[in-house]
């Protein structure tokens, strides 16, 4: 029997070399891996940048995500901040540290979820470089880029009073998932996690392996959106961020975020999302997938129906996490 | 007595109030913190890209290290990487990953010594994002951008025979240092890094809070250096990284080499140097704080005084770490 091949093992520069082959190639890649640094096309003479860390325990199970499905997220979520933006996502840098006896295998894997990723959601986008570390705790730092391609950001601050309030994307199916998966054992458990995937493939997919919609961020900007964020912590708490930026109120219609939403009771509360809201000029078309949730009124806040919203309080990484790790 | 306020009782948004007025801004900033992404100016339609993780254990000791000085640290390393390219630094995007009882003046002194960093290597260099996370192992994501001012970026790849290869930093303090904390006392010791800080300061700060010449990344760029890199893992290992991608050998002076080293015996082998490695084309004047130390000949490797030189194996993240984290 051989010895498994582990980071330890194979050293960083033998690591790499197996992994690099696997990642996702950038159009707009300059100078790729194997220098100080990389370097990218930043055509207009502005880039957009987001960075985003995914820690063992409070961000993920292991009992629940493959190796895989950890790629295809960090790269997703970042993927959509930059979407968010109006922008069109160009490259990433990945930083990941590791038990000393992680796998070979599990790094591929992890490589071969960024490029699907990479691939399903934004053709194009790829890895132009990155960092290994040992880590008691599996922690994986990821910073996307992207070109505005000429245009002005789309910020959270620029809805106004009878802009139209629209989604892209799915609304509460990850929070969904998430409670089915909590529900599923007393602790994190991968046979009754693969379990539920057959059973509630979409929920268990949205929490696991988000698909947002990121070419509709360009969509979004192109038709005139004048603000927009990524949903990573609930519908109603987003949109609040999205009305103080902006000095407005945002009046969803109860009917019209619970059509389409894969559980409505989770629509408003529910986080990780990873859809676009986004404010448009009254009597445009909507671009993309983006449907008609309500209106920007004057006033502060989040009403449904008119009446003020009170959310439940959203995750919040030093308060939410309750130290089970799985 | 007030109860100390940490990270888990003031929760991320208000950590995050308490943090962003102390970081430093960019110049080249056109959005900051507070968006889904930041936008930063790329005058010449690229940017330079690196990033770099550093883990509690591995990379750093709390016995040893304040959290200014890991702010400094992490500052200095990356701004190392995009100078060894021939850039100029623009901005950084911090994510930080830390356990929830940690005290939220740690973090107001990791923000000021980002500050502190960037204004004493990189004025008008600053922090334009980042990310908070949750986790029993503090970590700390830094990625670094860079603007190339119009010039082609210094690769590893264009050394030529005939060039005079020059160094500018220090060698062989910081691997000074870290021997004089290793040997101070059996286990990572806050009392026995204090006294030492005070019997050899200079090496103890190589280490802890190093001084990379950040701004002779671009003199030697605009000089003509035809290859460069950071000098991270120790003069002899990347001299030869250096020397594998032109293609050449490079041939040390013993003499040069130790003239001017805080600690010659380490000069070659001694890791965490953060200088500048560069080549450059006979008969120039050497700019900034270059001096000669070798010349590029034909052939592979490196050589010291004409003959092939062996360094002892270099820092392996996987192959290095004794597990014992202090």
């Amino acid at each position: 029997m051989t010895s498994p091949e582990t980071l330890g093992s194979l050293g960083e520069s033998q690591v790499l070399a197996r992994i690099f082959p696997r990642l996702p190639a950038a159009a707009a890649e300059l100078l790729g891996p194997g220098d100080d640094a990389a370097v990218v096309a930043a055509p207009d003479g502005r880039v957009v940048i987001t960075t985003d860390m995914m820690v063992h325990g409070p961000d993920f199970r292991l009992a629940w995500s493959t190796a895989h499905d950890l790629g295809w997220t960090a790269a997703a979520s970042n993927l959509s901040d930059i979407a968010a933006m109006g922008a069109v996502p160009t490259a990433l840098v990945v930083a990941l540290a590791a038990p000393v006896d992680t796998g070979i295998d599990f790094l591929e894997q992890f490589a071969d979820g960024l490029r699907d990723g990479c691939h399903a959601l934004s053709p194009g986008c790829g890895v132009v470089g990155g960092d290994l570390s040992v880590s008691d705790t599996l922690t994986i730092a990821v910073t996307a880029f992207g070109d505005l391609e000429g245009r002005a950001p789309v910020t959270r601050a620029g809805a106004r009073v009878g802009d139209v309030v629209a989604v892209s994307g799915v609304l509460g199916a990850a929070a969904q998932g998430l409670a089915l998966l909590f529900a599923s054992a007393p602790a994190p458990d991968a046979a009754a996690a693969a379990a539920l995937r057959r059973e509630h493939p979409a929920a268990v997919a949205a929490q696991l392996t988000p698909r947002p919609p990121i070419a509709d961020g360009r969509a979004a900007a192109r038709a005139g959106a004048t603000a927009m964020l990524d949903l990573s912590d609930g519908l109603a708490i987003d949109a609040r961020r999205l009305a103080r930026a902006s000095a407005v109120a945002l009046d969803l219609s109860a009917v019209e975020v619970a059509r389409g939403s894969a559980a409505p009771t989770l629509a408003l509360d529910g986080g990780e999302d990873h859809s676009l809201l986004a404010t448009f000029p009254p009597g445009i078309a909507l671009p993309g997938g983006f449907r008609a949730i309500g209106t920007v009124v004057a006033g502060e806040g989040v009403l449904v129906d008119g009446v003020p919203y009170l959310e439940r309080s959203g995750w919040d990484p030093y308060a939410g996490w309750d130290g089970a790790a799985g």
